[in-house]
């Protein structure tokens, strides 16, 4: 371990170019505020040496696109990363969300001045665990970014070369899908390649321990209609005739699953890449908090039971997102619903393909009895068919795992190991889904760095990252940039 | 069959009649509007000769009772209706809903003049068909009341003397499921005691012909929550581990039927009073409609298939009147729900008591391994139990049937025969529900006589009554007290 000491002069620094940024308003919805966000990194990038341009998309939600070249590498690391935000409710936030603010969690008092977060010359960096930065995108994932980027000007400082190239994309529009990365990475393959996709996004681990994520899960969305009539009729009059599509959408539901929480589509498992010994046994190092987490959400027993959460995160799922049908509470009333709606999401992960489970679910409802179909029926259709099915498929994107084994996860973990010690989490894959197949399918393994607080309300009202992760966040960086050498070294 | 000839005066009278009534705003949730439709009942009551008095309730919403006894008489019949009406949503109303208005179906030009109906002295009542009177109660139920109300003045116009004595009991507050009316028929037992009870409202069978019930269903009303968390969590992050309620619930409902559309229940079907074979005889005369109603609403099969629309509704049902659990549509999102809620309604037949049915409930719930709780749980509960139901009673009481055989449900039979002719609708029970039970339980026979035309909108806006229908009405309830004194014969 050498964590270096930090002023708090420079802390000081480093929380005013996060708050600088924090302040632009970056509604995904709003493409001129993502052009702002855009322009502004564009401007800071440049005084920090990156060369950088603005990637116009047909969304006129531009990527930013940045370059540090070093004359002797071989090697080149991509940071990518996301400044668009979920809109804000204002209403719910104890603060602006555009106007960042240090708080005490739940406390309304502010920290007006940096400089008494520590009296002497040294920050205390565990004291700085009690302070939170609150901003809409703070945690996600602004944060990162600007840890990636003052980290240079700290290596620049230190007088440490750069032994890589290291290149900057920063989505504007991860929140809605990110649509127009994929044409973007085909059209600008060469300039965006590389040989080690860094994700500078995310959650850290709920132990808080230091966390590097060797892969993500996919997804595949879909939705499935119960259609029995045209309308509700009254339960009274036509009770036992019209089939009730809430009983049929529940009887299909729970077709799905196994008592034991596990999948019942035919095949559903089959592709799976089952982990390593190396990869089990880095999960069974992760600290266990089932129990913690239990207590907090107020949760009985596991879906799955006998298994880790860190287990059940490397499985895949099948998920019901929602279900409606008719009334419920004060709307209640006496009808039999025509019509059942419900949301799934199955995670995927590694080897598991998108569109072939789609058509394993389509087959497992055919083999039913059901007719699936994928528009919504005519009144002729209802009539003559007896079980109707509808269903859509939303997103759908396969999941990534880099190889622990790899030269380049044994870079990353390293370099983090080199500044907190051994007590670093390492995922073979995280629960969550990002779309770095994209990434993968160019042949680039892709690494995720989570740098915020696990409780940092990502997505919600009172978003907002802690000063001690914060600062992890750049000396990770720092830490990756000064081992770059490593890069090249196979003997990992 | 003794069809008397309506004159057009006559005819324009009887409209009148109903209009003025139905010009009273009646939202059962305003009591003072409850009571100016009752004082006006009593005015136009006494006006008829009929000895009337308000009846005040705990919930203020007052009764109307009228008395018209005959000198001789040795039988009572009590006719029991109700003048309250649902809240209208006066925007999809074509017309006010309480400026009665006659149209054509979807027609908006008025019929101003009545007279022109009928070119002649006598009344066309099958060209009357194609005109509706619309106004909110007008078909649920003030057409049976007014009608009941002046086939008296129209007996005593054809000099005829009533044989029995006739109570009138008009309920201000049906639509809420009448608090009030156990209470006011136990403590004036006397005053309302009868030979036999006419339940005058509801919609005729959907062939259009006259109709009798002899019965109706009870109910048994209950919603049902599963617990899984106090929170809904991340799909990607808790996938697998977060069990999903949703889930649990559609294996819970799943439970509950056969596929055949049978209750799975245990014991469900045990005490049912089978019909007797007169009765399953009557059914089978009975128009079948289930073609026409597949085409009407688009429906495929029957949920239980192989049998009848009238058998169906002669079984109980288990509805899920909805479910709702998570977010579907544009609201969805990646979470895995910890709250599903579903309602439910049991349609009761005769032999079932409500309560029983729902101890069965529940022992079904509990011997699929549920804890059954009829509060919502604790943090405490929730982390200790493995699958938790809430659930909620809300209405029940049970079905009344009267036997065909019967000395009242021969005199109502041959009544509405007379009229119509041997085209009579005569059903051992109908599909609803009516709290009629509290008659029963009194040890009086109940009947239902249904005058509104199928298609009458009740409960929601452009409720209407066919001009025919309501002469029909009047022309059933007259022949009733015409034939009165056959309510003293038993040789039926």
């Amino acid at each position: 371990m050498s964590t270096e000491v930090v002023t708090n002069v420079k802390l000081k620094k480093w929380v005013e170019e996060l708050v600088d940024f924090a302040r632009i308003p970056n509604n995904v919805y709003d493409s001129s505020q993502i052009r702002e966000n855009a322009m502004y990194l564009k401007r800071i990038m440049e005084e920090k040496g990156i060369h950088t341009e603005i990637i116009e998309t047909p969304t006129n939600r531009p990527l930013v696109y940045g370059e540090m070249m070093s004359p002797n590498a071989t090697k080149t690391i991509l940071i990518y990363s996301h400044f668009d935000g979920v809109p804000v409710e204002t209403e719910n936030w104890i603060s602006d969300p555009y106007t960042p603010t240090i708080r005490e969690l739940l406390s309304d008092t502010l920290i007006e001045k940096l400089e008494d977060l520590s009296e002497g010359r040294e920050v205390d960096k565990k004291a700085l665990s009690k302070y939170r930065l609150f901003a809409r995108s703070i945690a996600d994932s602004k944060n990162s970014i600007i840890a990636s980027l003052v980290a240079l000007d700290y290596l620049r400082e230190k007088g440490i070369e750069l032994a890589v190239n290291v290149k900057f994309l920063f989505d504007g529009e991860e929140e809605v899908e990110s649509p127009s990365l994929k044409d973007c990475l085909n059209k600008y393959k060469e300039k965006f390649k590389s040989d080690l996709v860094i994700s500078a996004s995310g959650e850290t681990h709920q132990s808080g321990l230091p966390t590097v994520e060797l892969g993500f899960r996919g997804i595949l969305q879909f939705n499935i209609r119960v259609v029995t009539g045209l309308v509700d009729l009254h339960s009274g009059h036509f009770g036992n005739f019209l089939p009730n599509a809430a009983f049929q959408m529940a009887t299909l539901i729970a077709s799905m699953k196994h008592d034991n929480g596990m999948i019942a589509i035919k095949g559903f498992y089959d592709n799976v890449v089952p982990l390593s010994d190396t990869e089990r046994s880095i999960i069974n190092k992760i600290p266990r908090v089932e129990e913690e987490l239990k207590d907090r959400f107020g949760i009985s027993g596991a879906e799955i039971k006998g298994r880790s959460l860190q287990e059940l995160i490397h499985l895949p799922t099948l998920n019901v997102r929602g279900i409606s049908a008719g009334y419920v509470g004060d709307e209640a009333r006496n009808i039999i619903p025509s019509l059942a709606s419900a949301e799934f999401d199955v995670r995927l992960v590694k080897g598991m393909d998108p569109e072939h489970i789609y058509q394993l679910l389509k087959s497992h409802i055919m083999n039913q009895g059901w007719s699936v179909m994928e528009y919504f029926p005519t009144m002729q259709e209802i009539k003559d068919l007896d079980k109707i099915v509808v269903i859509e498929k939303k997103a759908g994107f396969p999941a990534t795992r880099t190889s622990l084994e790899s030269t380049t996860a044994q870079y990353v973990i390293r370099s983090v190991k080199e500044v907190f010690g051994e007590d670093v989490v390492v995922m073979p894959s995280e629960g969550g889904s990002l779309p770095l197949y994209l990434f993968e399918e160019l042949n680039t393994p892709v690494i995720g760095l989570p740098t915020s607080n696990y409780d940092c309300n990502q997505h919600t009202h009172n978003e907002n990252v802690r000063l001690d992760f914060y600062v992890r966040a750049i000396e990770t960086y720092y830490s990756l940039y000064r081992n770059s050498i490593n890069l090249n070294n196979t003997s990992y």
